[in-house]
Formats: C-alpha cells, sequence, structure tokens
C-alpha cells in the first residue's frame, strides 16, 4: 500500500478530487475548481461579478518556525491567499481565521498573530468576519478563508494560455526563505488587477512552489508546452538560476499573453510600475509527446526528500 | 503573561477580535461576523440571497483519533459545517477541503477520508470545488470551509431572540462521544430550512458545545438571559441531564420562538418529523445582575483540564 511520502502534491489532489461527486448546482456554475489558484463560482446572475474563494494554511516547522517573530506569521498567513486572489486578477473581500496553539502558548503570541494578520487586512481591505481557535496538540497553525470577487471579464485563470503567447514573472526569484521574504511579502493584487483591466491576459498564477514546478502547471492546465529561456530568468541577488526554479515561495505573479500584446505591456508597465521588475522569459510551445521537462522541481508537499 | 490555557475560547476570541480593523467594505454588508455559527454577508444586491460563509476543522486527537475509521472522519469534517449552515436556515453550496496527514500516512487512508466527505457532499448537495494537501509534521487534521445561501427574510442567527420566547431543542443530547454519534451525525439541515420557512425563528444555533456552554452564548448574543427546566432536558438513552448539558457534539439544533407560535410548531413538527424529537426545554428572560448562571460547561478548548 503506497505511503503519501511517495506521491508528489498534484498527483494526490488528482486521485483524490477523483472520488467526488460531479456536476454543478442549478444556477452556480464552476468556473475554475481545484487545480487553480482560487475557485471561480458563478453565485450571483449574469453580469454580477465572479465570486473567489481560497483556503490557505501556514504550520509551524514547514513555513515558519517557533522563532518567527508572530507579527509575520499573521502577515503570512493571510498574504498567502491574498497572493491566490491576485493571480486572478480578483479584489479580496471577507477571511475567516483558524488559529490553532499549544496550550503553553501565551495571549500575548497569540495577539501578535492577530495583529500581524490586521496590518495585511487593513493595508489590502480585507475584513475578518470570523474564525475559530483550537488546542493544537503539537505545533501551532493558521488557516485563513479568503473570499474576493472579479468581473468576469477579466478573470484569469491557468488554463487560457496559447501557443505562441509569451511568458512574464514579475520581481526577481529564488532565496525567499533564506532572506526571509517569505515572511514579509507584499502580494500583487494592485499589479494583476491593472494587468487584466489593461490587457488581454491569458493565463496567470502565483509562484508559490518555485517556477520549476509551478510552469509546468500552468502549461498543463492551458494543454501547452513551453521554453524557459534560463539565462532570463530574474534571479534575487545572491540567488542561482537553480534556486530562482526551485526555491518557492517567491509570491510573484507568473503569466502569459499573446505576443502582439508584448511591447506595450513592456512600456506601460515601466511607467506604472517603475520599480517591480517584469521580465519575459519565455514562450507556450506546442505540446509533444518527447519533449523532457524543462522543470527541475521546487517543493512539494508529499515530495519524498532531496 | 497569561497562557492560553487559562483562557475560555469565547474569552479569547474576543481579546484577538479587538485587534482587528473594523468598518465594512462599500455594498458589502456583514450581516452576522465572528461570534454567531456562520459568516452571514450581503454581497450581491437588496433581494439576493445572504452568503454563509464558514470553516471548520477536525484534529487528530482532539476530534478523532488515529483508530476512527477514515470515511468517519471525512464525514464528521463535512457535516460539522453543515451543521452550521443549518443553524442558520441556510442552504450549503460549495467547500474547499484542506487534509493535512503525517508523511506516513497511506494513500488508501486519504482516499479513504475523501470516499466520507464524498458521501457527505453527494447527501446534502455541496461541491468540493478545491482545496490543498500539506504533510503535517505530527497527527492529521482537516479543514473545510464552506459557502451556503440563505433568503434574507429567512436568516436566523443567535441574536434575535426576545424575553418571553420559548426555548426548543431537536433530538436527544449527551452520549454523543461514548455512542460514536458524533463521527455519524446528520446535520439538520431539511429541518432547519423547514423551521425558518414556516415558522418566526428568533435566535438559532446548533449544538456543538452543549446545552450548558452554548445556551448562555445564545442568551449573550440576544442580550438575554433564560431559564431551563433541567427536568425537561432530552436526554440520550444512557446519558444523564449533567451528560446533556455538557456532552458536547450533538449538533442540534437550538431554537427560540415567540410563544404564540409555540402550539402551532409542535403540532406542525410531529406531522412532518415523525421520527425527531422536539423539545421545549425552557423560555428567554430578563438579563439580571445578580442572577446565576445555570450553565455547567460544557467543552471549551482553552479551558483548563476538569
Amino acid at each position: 500500500m503506497p505511503e503519501l511520502a511517495g506521491y508528489g502534491e498534484d498527483r494526490l489532489v488528482a486521485a483524490l478530487l477523483d472520488r467526488l461527486p460531479r456536476g454543478v448546482i442549478a444556477g452556480h456554475e464552476i468556473i475554475a475548481g481545484a487545480g487553480d489558484d482560487c475557485a471561480v463560482l458563478r453565485v450571483g446572475g449574469e453580469g454580477a461579478p465572479l465570486q473567489l474563494l481560497k483556503t490557505d494554511c501556514v504550520l509551524e516547522g514547514v513555513h515558519y518556525t517557533a522563532q518567527t517573530p508572530p507579527l509575520k506569521v499573521g502577515w503570512k498567513a493571510l498574504c498567502r491567499p491574498l497572493s491566490d486572489i491576485a493571480a486572478m486578477g480578483g479584489r479580496p473581500l471577507h477571511a475567516l481565521v483558524t488559529l490553532a496553539l499549544p496550550g503553553t502558548a501565551t495571549l500575548d503570541y497569540a495577539r501578535a498573530i492577530y495583529d500581524g494578520l490586521g496590518t495585511a487586512a487593513e493595508r489590502f481591505g480585507v475584513r475578518i468576519v470570523g474564525g475559530e481557535t483550537a488546542r493544537s496538540p503539537s505545533g501551532g497553525f493558521l488557516s485563513v478563508v479568503l473570499t474576493g470577487e472579479v468581473d468576469a471579464r477579466h478573470a484569469a485563470t491557468r488554463s487560457g494560455g496559447r501557443v505562441g503567447d509569451a511568458i512574464y514573472v514579475t520581481g526577481t526569484l529564488g532565496g525567499s526563505l533564506t532572506t526571509g521574504r517569505h515572511l514579509d511579502f507584499v502580494p500583487r493584487l494592485e499589479e494583476a488587477r491593472w494587468l487584466v483591466s489593461r490587457f488581454p491576459v491569458s493565463a496567470m498564477m502565483d509562484l508559490s512552489d518555485g517556477l520549476g514546478r509551478d510552469m509546468p502547471r500552468l502549461a498543463r492546465a492551458s494543454g501547452v508546452s513551453y521554453v524557459i529561456e534560463r539565462p532570463h530568468i530574474p534571479c534575487t541577488s545572491g540567488s542561482s538560476i537553480d534556486d530562482a526554479l526551485q526555491d518557492g515561495e517567491d509570491y510573484e505573479l507568473l503569466f502569459t499573453i499573446h505576443p502582439a500584446s508584448h511591447d506595450a505591456l513592456e512600456r506601460d508597465w515601466l511607467d506604472r510600475w517603475p520599480d517591480l521588475k517584469l521580465t519575459r522569459v519565455g514562450t507556450l510551445s506546442p505540446l509533444s509527446k518527447d519533449e523532457g521537462d524543462p522543470s527541475v522541481g521546487g517543493y512539494d508537499h508529499f515530495a519524498p526528500c532531496r
């Protein structure tokens, strides 16, 4: 009987989702479900914004340590799902928070986590409308549910990429865990909304597990392959190209766009976001069976240790 | 510096929520937030159903054990938040599932959990539209996000109870943990929707922590006190009245209704739900400062061990 440790997360999720009832609730179309950054649901009528729904969890010992300042734990816990809302071109609305701590944790520790959550909520216009606390038998964890909305004509998913589209990434990649950026990154909400409202972005996602693992996901969802120009990958100072591919937790945007738009995009971007790098790293290409996978792997929750 | 173990969950949640930004997102009224069974949000226009949002988590070692059949773990994980949607008189829509298991867990174990989730989803018309898996450093846990909707004129919260209203509970209370009912209970979705569409239910919640702890919550939210006739409390066979007050995990409905409706309610209930007991257990009464709290406590995640 196979153990989960031998399974990749993507394969595991696919094996599990296979067991669920299919079909749609009358009047409630599922635009994007499992496998995209957020679920995208039509719950209002035609013309109403689409509903976005995301849950994300940070675990002590995996996403932070007992030594991480609790303010940063709270910030990170809310900013991770905010980055997924950004990936759809969406606007965040409401959040629920589940905080589980060992019984030995102090009230000041819990309060500082909430201060971190509150700071992020304030900055990005989110209202935290509920949640629960629980005693954790071992390390702590924080789970955040986030809703959002996006205009139907602007919603970006992973699946719209077409052969020939240019592949872009924002910012620089690699080193997030060693520099501590994974604890205080700024989700690209503003940039993403600007993008989808001005340019025909064909597919988008956020980079949480490293370009080497996330790029194949976007390509698979779009039914295409891709060529990444390794030397073009924008590396964080001190990081190698392999680090940029593998480290993960960059929380930058990865998106594709028709090549006809790329000059206008690069010019307007520089004008509007002069402090945030935008780099064309490759092109979507046709699927071919004997083509090797240029990715070298990122962080996979159920992958064997490397 | 106080440790969390000395704090009750209610007090802790209040201390934490105090730190969050207040106010409402334009056009997105918060009808009920932290402190009710679900968040109740107006995200559509006037006349559109209200959005319900709930997250709930089951932890190995707290809500189930390593020996619990995984099918039942999945069932319970979805049915707990379904019981909260029921408490608002709502209809469930979509769910996201986070499954964290130790790396030594088997694929069959994970699949059986999903079979339990899928069985409950099928039965109650829920679509699971995403989620994630993670490796847990110790015991497993399952976190479920559930959305739902309810007609604005039928939404039941904890805060509408008025002095003189009759207090009712469905089913029998106590013994859920010893009989195993906490693993295979049926959330009272149908009964609750029937209730709110036919009777002026003034306040409602589901009984998860025991009548002794949940009744004071409903009364506090409604700004009233209450008198419970202990001998009237419907006990599960083999359970004492103290068990019925304290055991928790009953997942029955606790609701209040104007006394003018109680004859019609009792008659129609018997007709429509002949197999589910409905019991009047007391009356909402005026607040008085020197009145003792008749509750004897239920399970509180941060209460000291008794």
